[in-house]
């Protein structure tokens, strides 16, 4: 028997409750110097604009004078986007557009379903209640560069901004040493990106927080990014909106042992090779299927191109948990709160009515997350780190907002005034109470 | 003639647009020793919990240990809030639960239409895909002390989470020196909060960020706090969701000056009482009815028992500005993004449709703001200092949240399957295409 890569836990086990505490243990590091270092920086491209823009992409992303004499030259024309896109091999750019035109139908029907529409109500006395639903003015999109730059990303930020109606949808992306990745930029071409630049870190979310002379602000930041670009998002955060600060991506499968073990295991493998700190875990009330687990990923492993990160990841934060039944998988997934949830059972709905909190809930046995992750057409950024217990997937209500909708009538301000004036005197705003009184008819 | 208290700019002037600037100019100082303060106490809450709690709340709110001799004393239970409650004077108490049922009613309403329910559609592969809407579990709603300690917020942000379906509201409110506001323990009993504690500060948003023995950890904060609070909030926020930091309370009025002056000089007052960093502008393009609003004012303002607040807020940050005509004046609100706007003018609806941000617009002369304050049934908490760009009232939907609903049908996986294999290999992520062809049927 060969040994067991992944750690087991039992939930009968006295000392379990401990055990998945200090499994799911994690906290982005709070440091001081990178927060200190981001300030710095976006106290500087406030005072100096483009200027600091521009000296920080040269010095951070080993850009020359020639490659960036100015941020205008730094600007990704629509024609460099579509340019991408035509040059792109038939069969990646048929996938691309077929995954946009998934993620934007999604996203039109979420549009309707989830409240982006003004309503309005009269009571009564005639006085007329609702809110008034406006896109935002202007989105900005990051998204990293190097390794982890993924186009499929920019489909997922980009499409529900655009399907929202904001206006213009400005990306950054940096591009160490000039490099363009070209399947980022046919991504942005097909998801309708308005205007780029190549410009990113601390330094990109300054220029679109506070606009420069040639980036204009926006209204809210989305997007992924490294340590400096999240302490920046934190910091500018109020000055515009930001989408959450995403931590290490995760996924917990709950089984009944009766998919095949193969997809399971790669299901695991398919988070774990993200990122050493991704977290994948299955729950199963069957000890042998999770041994048949464990053997496909034995077999598999080797296989891999990213097996070293897979084999971190699983070895460090992976676990196998043998539950009681399905409705304990239940009770303990919902204290996990996993960004991606799959439930692989037969009548999976039936389990999924128990689940509280997870970022996406992937039921039966051909919806593996990777599926989900590119082309189901729900949005793949979702909240990590427990924090589906109180936030959503990125969506179209995160490119609108809601303004109330109040015209009382002379009538209703007779009835109203009364019962601001006796409150407001109770807080001792008299100026509130007098306000509504004048308003009174002798 | 008299000299006028408020400041007067005319949109014409060739300066306009950088006075315009002078005077929205406003930015919460980022105090470091607060920061720090807040930081320190947080992880001295979330490593001795109760302990540092008490100690804290003796401290800062000058308890005895007879008056706080452990976390479980400060609790306040229900029935002391419905004494309180019983206790009103008969108009305050009606006053307080038609208010209550007015916000109540408009929040359901907004459950409905603000798509705080789950959906679920099928494509032509029988795969399905949808989003399920789940309530939090339980919400902390943070109470100022003392003289800013508003009954009316106590029923603006707990009525909110009880619509939605929050299980546990939790209060918290500080009492300096042991002094209960009876309104707001009466407030918390309309409004249905489940359980009360007497402490606040950063140690308050620690116990419900963290949890103690005592006190139960919450998944969002909201309500007003000062700067200890709102540093600890943002620190917070991660571990828990926040509402947004609250700046200084603003009113913009539109009026085509046809409104009784009277009625617009207290509408101004009714904002500038609260604070005299608070900010009310009126907007009108009739330089006569500007001088007839600044002649109220200069009447009614020895009248107010808070003048001195309403006199330094109205000098310092108030202004009356002559604008070209109506539409002139809705760019410029629109440029501004004001918390409250009143179009106070015949046929408030034409131009409301002009307005893109606004926290929530006031529409007719009956409208003042101070009905919308308390009774009218939209939220109260709105977004300040230029956020209404990106950010909206609170409502029934900051208390739920989503999760994507994804079921793949086997042939569903056949045609998906392809697109994310090609795009995962594109982004080389070889495990992520593996899972969906191992989906694949030879």
């Amino acid at each position: 028997m060969s040994v067991n890569l992944v750690r087991q836990l039992n939930s009968h086990d006295a000392d379990f409750a401990q055990a998945l505490k200090k499994l799911l243990a994690f906290s982005a590091a709070d440091d001081a110097a990178i927060e200190a270092a981001a300030a710095k920086i976006l106290a500087d491209v406030q005072a100096r604009g483009d200027e600091a823009v521009l000296q920080y992409t040269q010095q951070f992303d080993r850009l020359s004078k020639d490659q960036a004499n100015s941020v205008k030259a730094l600007e990704i024309s629509k024609a460099d986007l579509m340019a991408a896109l035509n040059a792109l091999p038939q069969n990646q750019r048929e996938a691309l557009e077929a995954a946009a035109q998934r993620v934007k139908s999604y996203h039109e029907r979420q549009k309707i379903e989830s409240g982006c529409h003004s309503w309005d109500y009269a009571d009564e006395d005639g006085t007329r209640l609702g809110q008034k639903v406006t896109p935002l003015d202007r989105a900005g999109l990051y998204v990293p560069g190097g390794k982890a730059a993924y186009p499929s990303s920019v489909l997922m930020n980009a499409i529900p901004a655009k399907v929202a109606g904001v206006s213009e949808v400005i990306l950054v992306v940096p591009t160490p040493d000039g490099v363009r990745n070209q399947l980022v930029l046919a991504a942005a071409a097909v998801a309708g990106v308005d205007r780029a630049f190549t410009i990113g870190g601390a330094q990109a979310i300054g220029a679109l927080a506070y606009g420069t002379a040639t980036i204009p602000a926006v209204d809210k930041i989305v997007g992924p990014g490294n340590a400096y670009v999240a302490a920046a998002k934190r910091r500018v955060f109020g000055t515009v909106g930001i989408d959450m600060i995403a931590g290490p991506s995760e996924i917990l499968v709950l089984c009944d042992g009766k998919t095949n073990p193969d997809w399971v295991a790669m299901d695991l493998f398919s988070q774990a090779e993200h990122d050493e700190l991704a977290q994948s875990i299955l729950l199963c009330p069957d000890q042998g299927f999770i041994d048949q687990v464990q053997k496909s990923i034995n077999q598999f492993l080797p296989e891999m191109p990213r097996q070293a990160v897979i084999k971190k990841s699983l070895q460090d934060r992976g676990a196998m948990i043998l539950v009681k039944d399905m409705e304990e998988a239940c009770e303990i997934a919902n204290s996990i709160a996993a960004e991606h949830l799959e439930i692989s059972a037969e009548n999976p709905r039936k389990w999924a009515e128990l689940i509280r909190h997870a970022g996406a809930i992937f039921m039966g046995p051909y919806t593996s997350e990777s599926l989900g992750d590119y082309c189901a057409g729900p949005n793949h950024v979702l909240p990590t780190m427990r924090t589906s217990r109180f936030s959503s997937p990125l969506g179209v209500y995160d490119f609108i907002k809601r303004s109330s909708m109040i015209e009382v009538s002379d009538q209703g301000a007779q009835h109203l005034g009364k019962i601001a004036s006796t409150l407001a005197h109770g807080e001792g705003l008299q100026a509130h109470a007098r306000a509504a009184e004048l308003r009174l008819k002798k």
